[in-house]
């Protein structure tokens, strides 16, 4: 299988480092022009893993004739490259599932996988259980409450800050209550989660979103409850920070090369 | 898409029940020969759902060339048809897992899934959270414990009986505790799950199960934790029982729904 990436940050590079080369021998990078001299000198060299091959336009990621694509560039690349690799009837993986809640680019995605008659794959990312969630929407949309809890710290720069004293605060704090459309614009480093249950679920207006600043709180950690008529369900998540680049959760880099493994038509299991 | 069926219970019948007539408007479903009549008796009418066309022979089920094949009548089904649907190249969602404890057996399928070039799906059944649990194991087995809780009369039958005195039980008491191998071998009941959890992790053997009798419980619930050096989680999971048949749950048929329809190469959403 040949694999298209859109992105060269630490989420590829680990995505890179753990591809089996015997099942993703060859991998195509779409990389900003900018930064294609760089990208060229960064790419391991031939004999270790998968070859890679570098890219700086959207017509030389397609001319490479991919398989399936993974975007692990942030929401820009989705807005800017999403719809016309789906319309060409590539799969598209993206990894910035925030971007999908802007309601028209979502609809504009749908479209074009409808045209191209390829999969826009949701990847578990740094959550799970969208397995059960997905399944559970089929009857209706369930009623979802996400809460994402970090130290106070770890909100600071957010609009967290103009809510509640971070730096004063002794006990659990719930600062932020609202839809999860409302959450993935105003707090975008969590839109990506937000994003992955909303989707699988009833949408970014059908789910309640909580924020919590905890204390007592050592690392990140996502939590969801979910109720439907046919069960109910809770998951709580603790990430552990990726050492290569504590902002990159290694849930997300796994979720990719599984949804990757996945679209593999040669390997079936 | 024209969707196969083994076995005509009440799953098959809650499915083709939720089946979007549009997306799979025809089904064939193989039975015993000795419940061909009935069968044929029980089948929709034409006109209200997908066309059904019941057939009493394997050899009717691949001549119908149907796609996907979903198993829902239990464990002797899979063993009996599962390889050779593989084999044929038709992709296979078995509902009876728990027959893939059999390691022979699941040796075999697997060898018949690279045969046929088919995938095998591991529908989420009345569990979920396998999204995850199946990212994780790429990285090397997950150390998993799952937990099956239930009253103390609902494990009535089974080995539960000569451990416990189920009558008299007045706290919650772990009376099983094993691997998934042992579970899936002593509580037929529990395999389905056991077995979902298994094949999505690190194997049977690298499972540890405990079954509960708990006099405060109301219903049935399943609940398990994975630790991974990336991440751990727990998930925590009460069915509601389907009103048709308390026995199956109706998360089991949702889930096999939900993996129909990702088989389907005409929708890709």
């Amino acid at each position: 299988m040949h694999l298209g990436l859109i992105g060269y940050g630490s989420i590829a590079h680990s995505l890179i480092g753990m591809l089996p080369a015997d099942r993703v021998p060859r991998v195509t990078v779409l990389v900003r022009p900018a930064s294609l001299d760089k990208a060229k000198h960064d790419a391991p060299p031939t004999g270790s893993g998968p070859a890679v091959q570098v890219v700086s336009t959207l017509e030389g990621l397609l001319a490479a004739r991919t398989g399936v694509v993974v975007e692990c560039a942030g929401h820009a690349a989705v807005a800017r490259f999403g719809a016309d690799i789906l319309r060409r009837g590539i799969p598209f993986i993206p990894a910035s599932l925030g971007a999908l809640a802007d309601a028209d680019l979502h609809e504009n995605m749908l479209q074009a996988a409808r045209t191209g008659g390829a999969r826009l794959t949701i990847p578990a990312g740094a959550i799970g259980g969208l397995d059960l969630l997905q399944a559970l929407a089929l009857n209706g949309p369930p009623r979802v409450t996400y809460r994402g809890i970090k130290p106070p710290a770890a909100w600071k720069g957010s609009p967290a800050d103009a809510i509640v004293d971070l730096d004063a605060l002794a006990t659990r704090t719930v600062f932020f209550s609202g839809t999860g459309r409302e959450a993935a614009s105003a707090y975008p480093k969590n839109a990506n989660v937000v994003a992955a249950i909303a989707l699988s679920g009833g949408g970014f207006d059908h789910m309640k979103v909580e924020l919590v600043a905890d204390p007592e709180a050592r690392a990140n950690s996502h939590s969801y409850e979910v109720i439907s008529p046919i069960c109910t369900y809770t998951i709580e998540i603790a990430n552990s920070p990726n050492p290569a680049n504590p902002r990159t959760s290694m849930t997300t880099v796994a979720s990719l090369l599984l949804e990757i493994l996945r679209h593999d038509p040669q390997e079936p299991l």
